[in-house]
C-alpha cells in the first residue's frame, strides 16, 4: 500500500487539484464551488497521478542507481502492475473529464497526450521538453475555468499564458544552474547546447513576455487595485531576476534566481486570487 | 507636397487601417462598420504616419548615403519641419483615440511610446527590437476590437498573439537571411550575436507558440469548419517552414522561407476573416 502512495506523489496531485479549483474561482471571480469543478479537479489529479506513474516506469534504469528505494526499482511494484495502474488512472481521469463537458474532455486528452510525449521522448532534453512542462503547468487554470463554463475568459488566459512563459523561463534558468552536472550526464538543455549566454537571453525574453501577459487584464477587464499592486511587485521581480541572469548567466546566480522566481510566481497567484470576491 | 506624401508611406498606413477595421469585424464576427471603428482606423494610420516620419528623421545619416532621394536627405523637408509634422500626427492620432474610448486612448499612448522607443534606441538591433516590431504588428487587431467594445474577445487575442509570435519568428528568420550584410554593418541581430543555430531554434520555437495560439478558438469559441480548414493549412505551413530553418539555418533557405511565411500569414488572416458572417 505504501508503495502505491509513494508512486502517486500526493502533494503533487493536491497542487494540481488546487490549480484547477482556483482556475474556476478566478474565472468566476467568486468563490463558488460546484460539482463540475470538483470533478475537474479530481480528474486533473488522476491524470497527473498517471503521468507520475509513467515517469517512474521510464526512470527505472536511472533510479536503480540513484533512487533504489523508489517503488519500482525496489521491486515493490512491478513494471507490469505500474502500466496497469497508469492505464486505470488515465482512463478514469479522462472519463471524469467527459462527465464535466466535451471541452474538458478535449483538454484532458490533450494533457494525457502531452505528458505521454514528454515521458516517452522529451525527458531531460532541451527547450521542447521545457515547453511541454510549461504547457502542463498552465493547463490546470484553463481546465478549471472551462469546467465552470468560463474557458474563454481573458483573465484566465492572462494567468495561463503568464504561467506558461514564466515557467518556460524558469526551466531554462534551472538549466543554467545545473549546467555542469547536465553536461556530464549528456542532458542537452538550452544552456548545454547553446551556451549560458543564449540561455540567459531566453530567460529574460520569456520573463518579459510573461510580464506583458500580466498586463492584459488591466485594460480589458474591470480589475481592482489589489491586482495592480501585487502584479507591479511581481513584474518588477521578474524583470530584475531576468536582467540579473541575462547580465551574468552563471550557475551560482541561477541557483539563487530560480528560488527567487518562485516567490514572484506566488505574488502573481496572489494578484489573480485577490480579484476573487468573497460573498 | 509630393515630399509629404512620400514621407508618410501611404500603403503602410492603409495596411494599418485595414488591420484595425478587420480587428473590429473579427471581434464582432460580422461586417459592421461604425464611426468608432473608422476613427480608430484613422488614428492608427496617423500614429503609424508619425512613426514613419520619426523613422526617416533617425535614418537621415544612413539615408544620405543609401537613399539620398528621400524627402529629408534631399532637403525637401527639413528636420525641424519633420519633427513638427511628427508632433502634429502623433497628437491628432492620440486625440482621435480618446474620442473613441479611454481603452483606445491607453492603447494609442502605448503604441506611440513603443514606436518612439523603437526608433530612438532599438532600430537595427537584436531581439528587443524584434519584439517591439511584433507588438506593433499585433496591436491593430486588438485596437479595432477594443474600438467596438470587444477588446476582451479571446478570438482576437488568439489572432494577435499568433501574429506577435509569427512576426517575431519571421524577424529572426530575416536576420538569418541577412547575416553577412548585418555583420558587416555591425547590426547585432540574433543570428549575428548568437549564431544561426540559435536563431533557427528561436524561429521554430516562436512558430510553434504561434501555432498553439491559433488553436485556442477551436476549444473556446463556437468556430466553424472554414476556420479549421484554413488554420490547418497555415499551421502545417508554419511548422514545415520552422523545421526547415531549424534543421538547416542557412541564408539561402532563410531567404526563401521568409517569403513563404508571408503566404502562411495570409492563410491565417483568411482563417480569421472566414468566421466573419455576412448579413
Amino acid at each position: 500500500m505504501r508503495a502505491y502512495i509513494e508512486i502517486l506523489r500526493i502533494p503533487n496531485l493536491l497542487l494540481m487539484g488546487i490549480g484547477v479549483i482556483f482556475g474556476g474561482f478566478i474565472a468566476l471571480k467568486t468563490y463558488m464551488f460546484s460539482q463540475d469543478l470538483g470533478l475537474a479537479a479530481l480528474s486533473a489529479a488522476l491524470l497527473t497521478a498517471a503521468a507520475n506513474v509513467m515517469n517512474d516506469i521510464r526512470d527505472l534504469e536511472i533510479d536503480k542507481i540513484n533512487r533504489p528505494e523508489r517503488p519500482i526499482p525496489s521491486g515493490r511494484i512491478s513494471v507490469r502492475v505500474a502500466w496497469t495502474l497508469y492505464a486505470i488512472l488515465l482512463s478514469v481521469g479522462i472519463l471524469l473529464s467527459g462527465v464535466v463537458s466535451i471541452e474538458c474532455f478535449i483538454i484532458a486528452i490533450l494533457a494525457a497526450i502531452l505528458s505521454y510525449i514528454y515521458n516517452r521522448w522529451f525527458k531531460r532534453t532541451g527547450i521542447w521538453g521545457n515547453m511541454i512542462v510549461s504547457s502542463l503547468v498552465s493547463l490546470p487554470f484553463i481546465y478549471g475555468a472551462t469546467a465552470v463554463g468560463r474557458g474563454g475568459n481573458l483573465f484566465i488566459w492572462s494567468l495561463s499564458t503568464a504561467a506558461f512563459f514564466a515557467t518556460l523561463g524558469r526551466e531554462i534558468l534551472k538549466g543554467i544552474a545545473d549546467i555542469k552536472g547536465d553536461r556530464a550526464k549528456g542532458i542537452r538543455t538550452v544552456a548545454v547546447r547553446y551556451g549560458r549566454k543564449v540561455a540567459g537571453l531566453l530567460v529574460l525574453v520569456f520573463f518579459v513576455i510573461a510580464v506583458m501577459d500580466s498586463w492584459l487584464p488591466i485594460v480589458y477587464e474591470p480589475i481592482g487595485i489589489k491586482y495592480v499592486s501585487f502584479i507591479i511587485i511581481t513584474d518588477i521581480g521578474f524583470l530584475i531576476s531576468g536582467l540579473r541572469i541575462f547580465l551574468k548567466p552563471d550557475p551560482l546566480r541561477a541557483l539563487r534566481e530560480k528560488k527567487v522566481v518562485l516567490l514572484w510566481m506566488l505574488t502573481a497567484m496572489l494578484a489573480y486570487v485577490s480579484e476573487v470576491n468573497i460573498h
